[in-house]
């Protein structure tokens, strides 16, 4: 009887191309060993395969988009493909898959079927931004993505000073590029002057920038944040 | 004028000395080029110095305990010695620093004075379990640890099923090796059978073995988890 292959989460560069800051030696030598790969998109992940063995025969390997058409036929066949004794890796656009990112349906499917699961180590712009942030790292929680519309954002924010920004939490969110400045403004007018934020942006790149002021030192020197990737965590009072 | 040196957030490896799986190339350079270093304990961050650049004069190198007798003095002293030109590497005894490990507080002290902080790439527990756990990544909340009394633990897990889990959060804990099957106890004494718990045991090491099932099926299959560095991480029922 063959052995079953495994699933490897694969994390992704987080903007530019910067392997060297981002991967262990490891992370190649898995891809190298790898043709099947269940994708958050197919582009993203060729340029990494490209980006970490540039002489793999990248037109022989198969891809499967995770969040295509039918999501649950594609959970099949990766299954299958494992215990037919080949492995499968995830690949996500950006960062670490199943982290803010597509990859947790198909680990539960594997995790059912006893297939083991490995995780490489890579670039999570969450955990990076939180490690620099000065913030509390003995207890967080990251809440994704706020709430579009301007009066159930700050609701949402007024609702998360009374109930849990007392404990002395950190409470990180991400944005879309484009609307990081609506988020930033609804935090400084909803939130105490004496609260710390910390805003990370194009972490990993050039432009990387992690500053962490209370809400009365942001409000005198206010960044222009549109287009750029950025994490928003709240702390405690300073 | 003088240039300010920065703050390096450098991770330490998890058990076994697997530098290849664990850092990219760059975290090296930045060991190569520092000799202050802020750390946990001195004789995990030597180690460490040690596998990533074997040719360091290690005795040359300035050691600050971050939370020896006087830290705020330890504080004020490396915010000094990086106003004068040079940067310090923060290193804890194992993965992350500033993430379930000392370090947040000289972050804060330096995001205060403006200085640089640079998060490097390497491995976080408490990341790759959720990685591989098949849990809620677009929504989760790391606690640390469960209270070390019995009654008051049964209490704390009984409260997460009564407020949080029905939200669909994934809640991380941590435990210390010998108490970890106590807590696993707990865990199946109080949740419902259909609640998933991932036990992510030794990671990145030889012995690495991360598994997700409901209560039922850990019921029937109890592993031992004493002396081994083990994430738990309770997701919503099936």
């Amino acid at each position: 009887m063959e052995t079953s292959g495994k699933l490897y989460m694969i994390p992704n560069v987080l903007g530019e191309h910067a392997v060297e800051l981002a991967f262990p030696a490891h992370n190649r030598q898995v891809i190298c060993e790898i043709r099947h790969f269940a994708v958050e998109k197919i582009k993203p992940a060729r340029r990494l395969i490209r980006l970490l063995d540039k002489e793999k025969g990248i037109d022989d390997c198969m891809f499967y988009e995770m969040e295509s058409v039918d999501t649950s036929k594609i959970n099949t066949q990766i299954v299958k493909i494992i215990k037919n004794g080949e492995s499968v890796g995830v690949i996500s656009d950006a960062g670490c898959p199943g982290i803010a990112d597509p990859g947790a349906t198909l680990v539960r499917h594997c995790q059912d079927e006893g297939i083991e699961v490995v995780p490489l180590v890579g670039p999570s712009s969450i955990l990076l931004a939180l490690m620099a942030s000065g913030l509390n790292g003995q207890h967080f929680c990251f809440h994704g993505y706020l709430p579009k519309e301007e009066a159930a954002r700050k609701q949402h924010l007024e609702k998360l000073i009374r109930d849990e920004l007392k404990s002395g939490s950190a409470h990180i969110f991400i944005e879309t590029p484009y609307r990081n400045d609506h988020v930033l403004q609804s935090m400084l007018q909803v939130m105490p002057d004496s609260l710390r934020i910390c805003i990370a942006a194009d972490i990993l790149t050039s432009q990387q920038n992690i500053r962490t002021k209370t809400i009365k030192a942001w409000k005198k020197d206010l960044p222009v944040l549109k287009g750029r990737q950025v994490i928003f965590i709240l702390g405690a009072p300073a």
